[in-house]
């Protein structure tokens, strides 16, 4: 059983009540507590010793990543995140430093965006660190973005560039809670999502939910550094040492389009937007890249469009479970 | 360092905004979203194979322990619960029917309180399942119940039976929400916590957060059932594998005071309202105990009375590191 089955088979019936706006499926539940006022963005993840993490990977980053990733999905549903807590489970024999240092990187990103880490528990895990966080955001009724609103005719952008983020990037990166607040302040996103899967995975996703199919340009998708960095390595050491994801040989391209955690932000907006919104981004935020990468079609299939001509995206990303 | 020590260490200098009520150190943190409504109860916790429960426990008492010990928690404060999200890490070679029986168990509880299962996350775990459940709840502010409200001369009650939960009450146990709800609207309690880690460490826990002492009377404290057979039990083998709490030899009450996992009310109410509470409640909960065991005094020390005269309690409850 694979993990979309698997989250299918689970998600199937559970309770529901009179608050819930949107359930299981998209980056974030979002709860709607009083009919007046903002809804509430709730998202819980967990980071995993030897997974998602190497042992000798340095508490403060490890710290930044566990929050990190929920500040990307509140991010991803256009919200600002107000609180979090953190569930530790550790070793016996642990290294208080070690666990101090996690909680300062988590708290120093935490500060950096005014999220109250408002309380957590430990416990014991026998093997291997384990660390939850769990994120409550808010947002503004109209700003709220779902991964289900793509129309035909609209553009598809991504932040940032894709690929090779194990070399590093995916315990250093910066949630792009900024840019996403500036995007749905000023244009009308209809889809967003985080990439944490890879591009050719999440945005599957987008099409899922939205009842609609896309076209991707090959040459518009940027390629990270570290992704050409991976198909110069002799070989491609895994460095998380037991991490089940398969490294392709590839191109790449192939990395852009399938490498997990580049935690970028992919979105959808009316193609009368996309030229003003190029424009206005690079004014705003002119160290983060922005890239028109395709657009969305009513035919419900993903095809790539390159020198050679069009075909289809066979490409998935990261799955926990195949 | 002990686990108390290392809670002090990782929880000094975490960032708070404007939003939080109640940080770090209560049953829930506590949150303001309107300042004109209800308050935001916000809790996480997690369950690990062969620390909360042995490898062949049912799926469907797993799944309604991870949630029911959150759900205590709001409870504990006064509140109602609202939503939850499930993180749930796994083996790669899992049973899905057994991961299908923890969301059924969960979800089960769930339904019984209203509570939404609103999302969540599947991932890899190498050796052992770990599932971390995080809720939001609601309380009135008026209604909201700290750790620190006691005040000398207060009652001290707990509902049901103590000790000896590892025999099994700590999967089965029925978190106290409409218990707690009842007594936040009928009476001025005025501390409440769950007793999650035994009476004796968390009526200090109540006691700390109150600048208070307590008497306890011996005669008084509830001491269920499987306390006593525990005691009769030729060795006292710890069903849970690696668990690392130490099963004193002693007995029946000093199980009921320090046994953990009893997930029952301990609260405080003005001693004038003793007598009627303990009259309403019998005819509210006929079917749950309700014991008056003691009262809190200004003395900072807690002392336990029987037929031999007053002593100092000197014994602790289950602490994750020693």
């Amino acid at each position: 059983m694979n993990e979309l089955e698997l989250i299918k088979l689970l998600t199937a019936g559970l309770t529901s009540n009179p608050s819930v706006v949107v359930g299981p499926g998209d980056d974030c539940a979002v709860l709607r507590i009083d009919p007046l006022r903002e809804l509430v963005l709730f998202k819980t993840d967990s980071v995993i010793e030897g997974v998602h993490f190497t042992s000798d990977c340095s508490g403060h980053k490890l710290g930044h990543k566990a929050l990190a990733r929920c500040l990307s999905d509140v991010a991803a549903m256009g919200g600002r995140p107000l609180a979090a807590l953190v569930a530790l489970a550790t070793p016996a024999a642990f290294d208080p430093a070690r666990l101090k240092a996690i909680y300062d990187g988590l708290n120093q990103l935490a500060a950096r965006y005014g999220v109250a880490v408002c309380g957590g528990e430990t416990c014991l895990c026998p093997d291997r660190l384990v660390i939850t966080v769990s994120v409550l955001g808010l947002v503004e009724p109209e700003k709220c973005v779902l991964r289900s609103g793509a129309k035909p005719g609209d553009a598809i952008f991504v932040t940032g560039e894709l690929g090779g983020s194990i070399l590093g990037r995916h315990l250093e990166f910066e949630p792009r809670l900024t840019e996403a607040r500036w995007l749905v302040e000023h244009f009308p996103v209809t889809a967003m999502i985080d990439l944490s899967d890879g591009l050719a995975t999440d945005l599957k996703r987008i099409l899922a939910a939205s009842g609609t199919g896309a076209e991707l340009l090959a040459d518009a998708i940027p390629i990270s550094p570290a992704a050409r960095q991976k198909t110069r390595m002799p070989k491609h050491p895994d460095p998380v040492a037991s991490d089940t994801r398969p490294l392709l040989p590839g191109t790449p391209l192939v990395f852009a389009l399938t490498d997990g955690e580049d935690y970028e932000l992919l979105f959808t907006v009316p193609p009368g937007f996309a030229v003003n919104l190029m424009d206005r981004w690079r004014e705003r935020f002119p160290q983060v890249r922005l890239s028109c990468i395709g657009k969305i079609t009513a035919e419900k299939t993903v095809t790539i469009r390159d020198r050679l001509g069009r075909k289809p995206l066979a490409l998935d990303g990261y799955i926990h479970f195949q």
